[in-house]
């Protein structure tokens, strides 16, 4: 196989590959079924990493080119890009599917360090704890709690999680609870239920990358908003209402994804009230609710609401357990009765069996005592990435402080480029997330999510010298993105 | 509170209620926040059934006319129809969602004995053995299960299910499985990514709601197909693409629900030949493969399938576990690539613990063993309600006989209704499903889906002796159609 490859061109080595063989095959030069070379052998023959090559074989297979067999190898799919049956899958499935579709190619990003993954703290997840409650549930319950569940979601702990809500002034009932397959599915069903192709959906930017996607999936015109420290901009808000209406606005209040900042209660009334001015529905999203480490809580915009034109999504993934996939909302009853359908048809229902554990974890008071340890935690690990940048970043560097949650946003000099930063420090086995990531356009190159909740305090140390060494030598100009074995949640 | 109420109307009593009242708060005759009486005051003041005062209420909740406070009572909400801003939900949420939404208002039908719940047997449910397999993941794996998963799914989980559907002439590999929170989930996201508003999408008719909804709430024109003994009728499929092109066919090859009924290899065949030459792309639901008690296994669709048509879901929730909400979906490769990113859009990835809980069961051989049991008790089940039936049920009603799976199908005789049948059945404690919940459109009234599943042989002929007695009198007059509770799955 007469493979070129041309090292000062531009384009990253891998893909210089993919398309080379794509021509070859197209070309008529490699037959259908035909073995490609294994990947230690091809990356001897082109004289580069082996890395490149499985980046390229990888890509190969995602675009329907080869077929991997494993322990037999990798073979050519002669004229299959689209399916052997020639089904045209491109056209049939296109539409505003493909368009999003590069978003959700994050690469898995590991290294030594990761400062990419907006993970909980994996060393300290309660596994023991939890598989406590999981015994007792199925010693209690038996049978029952692994048959289907309600697609509401399980009555006790729909029953805890309004009594955790309520406060005086604005009581919260089990009936106005539904659960959800993590907080990722309640954004999924509100955008499938408000979206229409062509809408408007206002959002802070940056901004996090499920709900971007989720929005335009189902054809929405994302416009991004301007935050400034205490969160959305009111004048942004008003400006963007002003030239289009919207459908609805997507806030996170609490440690925003990926900013880490906070909105103040004073704009969270502000903004409540240009949108009730407006009838403008918001979609508040606090996963990192409980996840504030210094500072007093402030009141939701749900219940802050007096207009009930918030619908409020939260989950246990960041503050509890990722793994289990439970997250709930609430909101105006027509909102809540339509979200249920949708949920009964995109699976049904929630694990029984997990929110059974989960409400005996929480009844019996081990998240309480969980929250407690963790805030103390991310709290250090917060303060020893703050100290680190101010040790080891040069100046003009900035970066947000956040009260909580698990991630901070970094900003380089204007004239410096986030992913290429990345590509020099990978080498150095530190990742990051580049800033482009969580813009919906014209993203800013000089920006960077850093997150410290999955990272001891001593590894954030060592890996923010390793930046602040890169930086300091404004270096980074390799251009190789690469892709590896698997797409990572969007968290 | 005066409300008018008049037996001799068609319209169910529940109804009336309901109307009463929204028409006394509309005229002005009952103030905002006016508490209503208790259920048991009014059943006594209007004569009814206390029943009909809480489906009714139940109704006024679900329009948001009332607010339920536990413990405190049912208050009315005066001019909230659509929430207290003015934010017009109905008009907002509205299109195609509203149209399907009556669809998953099935009511529970709690009764001594259920033929209505498509559940497999709770008695069966191997609750001590997956315990241990879900205490060996978290003493092996620790933390590290607790967190997120790869969207595509657990690793050896995806292993083991490729080893097990693939065959000498059909490989399966790894890579080529997708996990998904259900097959309902698969069969969501397949409708997602194909069906644009208007398209047609072909399936047989009576046909498993879950899907038939899935496709309508994106806005497809459900064709029903005709089907005989041996599956979909390939003539009825020829007429309906001579007709209109469609985007896909969803296929239940084994054991249909609702019919019971097994595609014969030569109608597998035949149907593939046909959308081959249609380019018609298949959606094989086979979600009741292995529930085989008798009769020689059938190759699937997607394993005969020589033109990349087929996109194959099947799921772990009937043949183990329903609370586990895991599935699956193989195919061709550009489907799998949107489905995997359209899956992180709706809830980033399904819970990895049950994925890892799940995959140690089957590993250690479990789940054959469970399916050896649950074989023999199904087919034990099946006999005595076709024996019961051949008891008890007066000359003109017929059934089919499923080679597996957990339903069968009844056909009345043509001037018979089933949902009267029900009516009655229901006072004397058991229930069914309809058939016309079975249908898209112009449903047939003499049809109903019995299941047997989750019943115990002796139930079951206690069961059916209790409908062939009412059907003998060809009796049924009752039109009121309750609400009880909450949805339940559509299974």
């Amino acid at each position: 196989m007469q493979i070129q490859i041309d090292r000062d061109h531009d384009k990253p080595l891998f893909l210089q590959i993919v398309e080379e063989v794509e021509r070859l095959v197209a070309q008529g030069h490699v037959p259908d079924g035909h073995r490609m070379p294994p990947t230690r052998e091809l990356a001897r023959q082109l004289g580069v990493n082996r890395n490149t090559v499985v980046a390229a074989y990888h890509e190969l297979d995602l675009r329907g080119r080869t077929t991997a067999h494993t322990g037999r190898g990798t073979f050519v799919r002669a004229g299959t890009a689209s399916g052997r049956a020639g089904i045209p899958w491109d056209e049939l499935l296109g539409r505003t599917l493909n368009a999003t579709l590069d978003l959700h190619s994050v690469p898995v990003q590991e290294a030594d360090i990761s400062f990419a993954m907006n993970f909980p703290a994996e060393d300290l997840l309660p596994v023991e704890a939890f598989r406590g409650a999981l015994n007792r549930v199925l010693e209690n319950e038996g049978a029952r709690i692994l048959t289907y569940g309600s697609p509401v979601g399980y009555g006790p702990l729909r029953h805890w999680i309004a009594e955790s809500m309520s406060t005086p002034d604005a009581p919260v009932t089990a009936e106005e609870i539904v659960i959800t397959t993590g907080s990722q599915q309640a954004i999924d069903l509100m955008a499938r239920a408000l979206v229409d192709p062509g809408d408007t959906v206002l959002m802070a930017e940056p901004g996090f990358p499920g709900a971007l996607s989720a929005f335009q999936i189902y054809g929405a015109q994302v416009v991004g908003l301007e935050s400034d420290v205490e969160g959305i901009r009111v004048d942004a808000l008003e400006r963007a209402l002003a030239r289009t209406p919207a459908k609805v606005l997507y806030v996170v209040p609490n440690f925003h994804n990926p900013t880490g900042v906070t909105m103040s209660e004073a704009r969270r009334r502000a903004v409540l009230e240009v949108a009730a001015r407006h009838r403008l529905p918001i979609l508040e999203d606090d996963s990192g609710v409980d996840l504030r480490f210094e500072g007093e809580p402030l009141p939701s915009l749900y219940a802050l609401d007096e207009d009930a034109l918030t619908t409020y999504v939260s989950s246990f993934s960041k503050k509890l357990l990722p793994g289990l996939r439970v997250g709930w909302l609430t909101g105006p009853q027509p909102v809540r009765q339509r979200l249920v359908a949708l949920k009964q048809l995109a699976d049904c229902s929630t694990s029984l069996l997990l929110q059974a554990a989960l409400h005996e974890f929480c009844r019996q008071g081990l998240l309480e005592e969980h929250l407690e340890k963790v805030r103390k935690q991310y709290r250090e690990r917060r303060d020893a990435m703050v100290s680190a940048m101010r040790r080891y970043f040069p100046d003009g560097v900035h970066w947000t402080e956040p009260q909580g949650g698990l991630v901070l946003w970094v900003t380089l000099p204007q004239d410096m480029d986030a992913r290429e930063l990345l590509v020099e420090a990978r080498t150095r086995g530190v990742v990051f997330n580049a800033g482009e990531l969580f813009y919906a356009a014209s993203p800013r190159r000089h920006q960077m999510r850093l997150t410290f909740g999955a990272t001891p305090p001593q590894e954030i140390r060592r890996g923010i010298k390793i930046l602040g060494e890169i930086l300091s030598r404004s270096a980074g100009r390799g251009t190789e993105h690469r892709r590896d074995q698997e797409a990572v949640p969007l968290v």
